[in-house]
């Protein structure tokens, strides 16, 4: 990993997730030493979840991932670094059958029960070879810790993102355990660049399914990087049910919402992880609309000032210039009355009703925009909908990144 | 102006154009020594046509100016650099006001027969004072040239830019010149920045405006620096008819057709200009989009080319990371089907149905984006859509001059 992102924060303590078995392999899909193959092993009688990227251009394993989740079952995780095996054709998709089959083959499941993903460069069919060396390799080697398998399944990264959280379904208590990557080429659609939850609680998929979705709404969708859109963002939860709760099967079981609000929690966590390394970062920025037309409207102006080079530099630079927020909302191309919009930065007003406010001091904000957590929010002062994102800023760090490193 | 652009050309041989007499003076909105406001005066009878930016948050000078439109005669120009007037409310219309009541009094004309353009930093009101005093400077002044005009409309430009072409309208020759200025803040929804066009044509108002609108469709549309739309996009057409042509009245008139053509051309060349002057623009890239279900939908596609930072930095770093295109189509929202998308750098095929080439060999690409004028291509195997768009690279220059330039 390069420099580590001055946002990182420490690896948390994770516990063990009954009926999940993390191990890790050296595939060698690039000339490096480092291992880059991830195996998850789930207990029989696991199901999972997911939500993939909306790219019209996606890659095998994410083609892969929705056929399989249409059956609700895991057994098996695969994930290769180094090689996104995205656009490859029909070589592509060939080297994801042959992961698959391995994998059942050496679980003695079918191969709709394996779940792949694969992060790196796109154009190069992921070597069937070493894939199948690399699995061979880790079903023999020991369990790894949570954070052994979290840098392998990281690219660009800086640091190795996990979160955990626990809630009662019922008088059970379970847990979940979440990793992610993503530093660049982040701009969820419905998912970000490659996260996993585990939760030991027993869940049917549909109803996993459904919660998954209600996260991912309202914390991988609300984060953006660059605004780049990934051919294989890919998010999946798997419970293995050991926890041996009352399986929850719709939303009026007991506990459900404690679950759902406990699987939110950690996606939200895993989501600004991503953000504290987004390519370059030194700015972790939240941005809230409110009095919007409506939820959607909102989001969608958020965006566009979360997306704006001209905001994300302005904030770079620590430069309170509201002057390009009010640009950002203006080619939203979403309601707005100039007049009624009302701007502040670190909870300091400095524009309402259209223009700066009387005897504005910029003393107070400008200290804001010093800090590592910056805070814009904006009201349109139309109606009642709200939105809240995440991300980052943009400096030298991220031309630096991306005029180098071939992706 | 700071270090000039290593894609700028050299100021072109500008003719008058009889009925238009431009003079600037320095009004000291900004703590600098050069000339800011600029007055173009126009003969009695000429006529205008204007497009605007469709942003939400509108700049007081883009209202006054479609109000004005809408009478279709225009007697002076006036453009003021240093300060934009946008989110200044009440008191940034009235700026306008005094400054179109100024110039009337002067010319002996309507206050809407004026129209204004501001650039400059947002949200802070135009000083009526010193617009006043530097109109009286502008009137008092001799004539200057077409480069000197140019100059004074500038802001974060690094050279002055400005086109001039020719037409004849049934046996009478008519000329077209046109100024502009933008460098960042450039993704003109309907126009760009700030764009002047001249004519000695007489055209009607009616028929100006559609084919203002024609052009800019196919050329100011389709440029982007940074994605990020200003407040103050104006292009404004002015047609005195001193050539003393049979006046254009709809598209049957002899003529219509090659004005039309001439005006788009003109245009054209304006919209290059301005990307030759991205701001850390080093490589002028032509995106090209075919076989795409609609025109419409080539043109999106196109754009999410375009305003891909990682497509912008890989072209920065001469990297052929056709990948990332790859990417921006799938994320552009529009219809693609992976197994059928070509690509090209240079005329050279890169990727086919799906994958890289046969045998792709990179030396020829490699050299082609060593250049200046980078061409990617993208064919979708869908239909028969097509777009062509122009955008620059996004490098150092861009974060340094937006880190630190307060707009």
């Amino acid at each position: 990993m390069t420099v580590r992102s001055p946002l990182a924060t420490p690896f948390p303590d994770l516990p063990a997730v009954d009926g999940v078995t993390p191990r890790v392999a050296r595939a060698g899909y690039k000339d490096w030493g480092r291992c880059d193959l991830t195996l998850v092993s789930l207990v029989e009688g696991a199901t999972v979840a997911g939500v993939t990227t909306q790219s019209r251009c996606p890659s095998p394993e994410v083609e892969w991932c929705r056929d399989a989740l249409a059956l609700g079952r895991a057994r098996a995780l695969v994930v290769n670094a180094g090689n996104s095996n995205a656009f490859t054709g029909s070589r592509g998709r060939a080297a994801v059958e042959a992961i698959a089959a391995r994998t059942a083959a050496h679980l003695g499941c079918q191969p709709s029960d394996v779940f792949v993903a694969s992060t790196g460069v796109i154009g190069v069919p992921l070597p069937i070879d070493k894939a199948e060396a690399g699995l061979d390799a880790a079903f023999a080697a020991l369990p790894c810790s949570w954070e052994d398998a979290t840098n392998t399944i990281g690219t660009t990264d800086t640091f190795p993102k996990a979160a955990t959280t626990r809630a009662f379904i019922g008088g059970t208590a379970v847990t979940l355990v979440g990793i992610i990557k993503g530093s660049g080429m982040i701009a969820p659609d419905m998912a970000t660049m490659l996260g996993f939850v585990f939760t030991d609680a027993a869940v049917e998929p549909a109803i996993l399914q459904e919660m998954l979705e209600t996260a991912n709404r309202q914390t991988f969708s609300c984060i953006t990087v660059d605004s780049d859109t990934s051919t294989s963002d890919t998010v999946l939860a798997f419970a293995t049910g050991k926890a041996a709760n009352a399986p929850l099967t719709g939303w009026d079981d007991a506990g459900a919402d404690a679950f759902q609000a406990a699987l939110t929690d950690l996606c939200r966590q895993l989501a600004h992880l991503v953000v504290r390394d987004g390519e370059g970062a030194t700015k972790f920025i939240e941005i809230r609309v409110s009095g919007a037309a409506s939820d959607a409207s909102a989001h969608r102006i958020a965006l566009s000032i979360a997306n704006s080079p001209l905001v994300k530099t302005a904030i770079a630079g620590e430069d309170a210039n509201w002057g390009r927020v009010v640009m950002a909302v203006g080619k939203a191309g979403e309601p707005a009355e100039r007049d009624k919009l009302s701007i502040s930065f670190g909870g300091v007003e400095v524009a309402r009703e259209g223009r700066v406010v009387d005897g504005y001091d910029e003393g107070p904000v400008a200290a804001h925009l010093t800090g590592q957590e910056i805070a814009v929010a904006v009201d349109l002062g139309l109606g009642d909908g709200r939105a809240t994102v995440w991300t980052c800023d943009l400096t030298h760090g991220y031309i630096t990144i991306n005029a180098d490193y071939r992706s």
